[in-house]
């Protein structure tokens, strides 16, 4: 497992000794005070709610919290830092999963939270260009009348696209629009000795030099602060239809999912639920469905289109094993079945109260889903885990949340070994240990089997943008020598 | 004009120092033919050929050729020219436009196009896996019987996919499907220092770490040498039509383009030939259509999809100004007007025989496209150039054929101007030098003004990855005292 380890190397010799010294820290709090009076703030809560992680990696909570509202006030605040060898760790809305907003080496919480301008919708370039704070749930408001929408949705609707970006976020349109690697067209940043930079031009496309877009997407605040974004839109489809849609058998699931992507239906969304998390959501959000894997479905496109698409989807389904198919067509039923999904994750929880929900995101190829799944749920029964599974199953992505009681030591122990497990089986399949969550400090022990060689690659990226390695320190690159590479 | 700039640059100081010396070239050359006989060609033929441009950027050809048979064998040679400081250019089939394979330091072209293994055909996750020197066509009638296509299309038929990759190739289909950046899965690629490195795994999506994948698509071989492609495929469409729309003024067909797009239609292809191209493609490929600004469209799609956008881009076009429709839903008819398209670079050059053609592909955001071209053509008219246009108007990145006298240096002059002038145009409405092409030594020029302090973040990461500079010297990155960055 990865949490324990780094916990560890936070302690140890070769990290400890980049901390900032406390006079350090001290000039650059006195400085910040000075040319930014009353944003800095060093409270116990404002502290640990910008160390906030929701999987089970301690809280490691910033020394303090400060509040930018410019690219240019970030790009004072990075030099002042540089100059002082103080770690800056970007902060948005707080709801990345895997301790990226920990300060394993102390230092300062840059919250980009205030940075909200919608800066420039381009209705006939299909593009808006917005400050790293603006959330999604702000983005979609501002959409409203304008017949276009931005599709990366990973669930949480407070979620700052600044951060859905840092951390190359999906979710479950990610199998017919892509990820935020497809969807930012470019990007202001600040970089580790203040310089500001933008990525790209908003032109569509550009075989002019490096991808520094695709490059800081994913990059998780190690390489440059994302200050901010030019993302793609897209017109709102004529027609949306859902559809709940049970199966006798996971595999049968898997199957229809890869049929319908072979003959490119539109399919927009293609969730999977276990029966396990079917009983949770229906008990949660009060509904009524068969505990039976399940796949959620919605479809965009002319009403011609997804009339012929469903059609030719249930034939693919019945044969793969349907039990029976519910068309939700009108906006709120859709939007009930919707969020009762995107609020699985809560639902889940309840299944153990008290427990802690660890949750994991394997990707695999989608022809190994069905294998990679079987096998985990062999897993799960043997070790008598509660761990019902949610999956972005378009893309081969799959969630389990892993209810674990965290004071019992020996069953963390086995929990700890179960996901290790879970990640070597997605990795021997030509998987990712995440499709969607990143890396930040829960998954770091991975990296190197990951990548193998490849690591030393990004260690020498990570050095030649910041040789002090004051952004978001401990974060993607296992200590040297943790590992390979 | 970046031309003469650079040639310049490469005769100066600071570049000449670092060319391999007799010696070191010498020893390289002596191993190779030791470990790899009959692999190496120095002869004068062989090396004209490998250095070939299609623009006007000098051949500047390399000390000898080195055929490469596997990616083993391509670490191999990296290391002993790191060992030696000799420069390696990689080859794939001589295709690229703007002298990328040219060699300004010297040193050996390493040529991938023995390296033709399709390695793995996935049907259930629509990928496949090559070696760099298969060609597009290759992998074409790979694929014929399999209902799967690939689809980024730059015209060529004989480039080879590495070399698509590296240039960050796109065409015709890009609208739809995406440029190599889209396409690109993950990437087997040999460093400076002959590490071997995996970029990605299979998996449709990873958040764990750098997209090395995308630094490398796009780096011309600066980075890193790439040695096989795991690539995206798609299902073969129900039905494609294709269809040729001549309208009344560019302008109509411009904002036909822009709502189509909005709408999110299934375009897969749209095109724009200007009056001039029109004249060029009928007498080159024996057709007779109207000297208008013309659209050349395709859609993929089901039968009652395609039926259904037909009508609304028909509805659209017609408000737009068109003067006719004209459906081609045979496959011969569709392939012969597709290949009229394609061969229009050829048929172009005929508009003025015995004169150079030199072709541009600035992209502009969508919405700027029709001013830009508008100028572009003000500025042709009063320069009395022969010019024609052709465009990926989808994406709003459009080819100009300047057909241009180069024993005339007065005309040669004008015309280095004149390309200045459009891509400053293109910049200033936030567009790129380089839709498509690349950089190499032709574009050079224009990455200060396009990057601004962007351009050191880029030094730096070639410098961090080839610190002895040895991988395509002398591309993509000016020489430090040419510019700003």
């Amino acid at each position: 497992m990865a949490q324990p380890e780094v916990s560890t190397a936070a302690e140890g010799d070769a990290v400890t000794r980049r901390k900032a010294t406390p006079q350090a820290l001290g000039s650059v709090l006195d400085s910040l005070r000075q040319h930014l009076p009353g944003r800095v703030e060093t409270g116990e809560a404002v502290r640990r709610q910008h160390g906030h992680t929701l999987t089970w990696v301690p809280n490691i909570p910033p020394d303090a919290v400060v509040f930018a509202e410019s690219t240019e006030e970030v790009a004072e605040i990075v030099r002042l830092c540089a100059r002082h060898g103080v770690p800056l760790i970007p902060y948005g809305a707080g709801t990345s999963l895997e301790g990226h907003l920990n300060a394993p080496l102390g230092g300062i919480s840059l919250d980009l939270s205030r940075m909200t301008r919608i800066l420039e919708v381009n209705d006939r370039d299909l593009d808006v260009t917005v400050e790293a704070g603006v959330t999604r749930e702000a983005l979609e408001s501002h959409l409203r009348d304008t017949g276009l929408f931005f599709p990366v949705d990973p669930g949480a609707r407070e979620a700052t696209l600044g951060g859905m970006a840092a951390t190359r976020a999906s979710g479950t349109t990610t199998v017919k629009y892509g990820s935020m690697r497809e969807n930012v067209l470019s990007l202001r940043a600040v970089m580790a000795d203040g310089r500001i930079i933008r990525t790209a031009r908003r032109a569509r496309k550009s075989a002019a030099g490096y991808d520094l877009t695709r490059l800081l997407v994913g990059s998780e605040g190690t390489l440059g602060i994302i200050t901010e974004l030019t993302l793609r839109l897209y017109g709102r489809p004529d027609a949306i239809l859902a559809a709940v849609c049970p199966f006798a058998a996971l595999d049968g699931a898997c199957n229809a999912v890869i049929q319908a992507i072979q003959l490119g239906l539109g399919v927009a969304r293609i969730e999977l639920l276990d029966p396990l998390s079917i009983r949770a959501v229906n008990a949660y959000s009060k509904l009524a469905l068969e505990e039976a894997p399940t796949l959620f479905l919605e479809f965009h496109g002319t009403k011609a289109a997804l009339d012929e698409q469903i059609t030719v989807f249930r034939e693919i389904a019945e044969a793969e094993g349907a039990l029976r198919f519910d068309w939700a067509a009108k906006p709120e039923e859709r939007s009930r079945l919707w969020r009762a999904r995107h609020d699985a994750f809560w639902a889940l929880g309840h299944l153990r109260p008290g427990a802690e929900a660890v949750v994991t995101d394997v990707c695999v190829p989608i022809s190994r889903l069905a294998d990679c799944v079987a096998e985990t749920e062999a897993d799960i029964a043997s070790e008598g885990f509660i761990a019902p599974l949610v999956g972005h199953v378009g893309d081969g992505n799959f969630h389990l949340v892993l209810l674990v009681d965290r004071k019992d030591s020996a069953e963390r122990a086995r929990a700890a070994a179960f996901l290790d497990r879970l990640v070597g089986r997605a990795l021997a399949m030509g998987g990712t240990a995440t499709g969607e969550h990143g890396i930040g400090m829960g998954k770091i022990a991975h990296m190197a089997a990951e990548h193998g060689p490849a690591l030393a690659v990004m260690r020498a990226i990570k050095q030649a943008l910041d040789p002090a390695g004051i952004l978001n320190p401990g974060k993607i690159l296992p200590p040297e020598d943790a590992g390979t590479g």
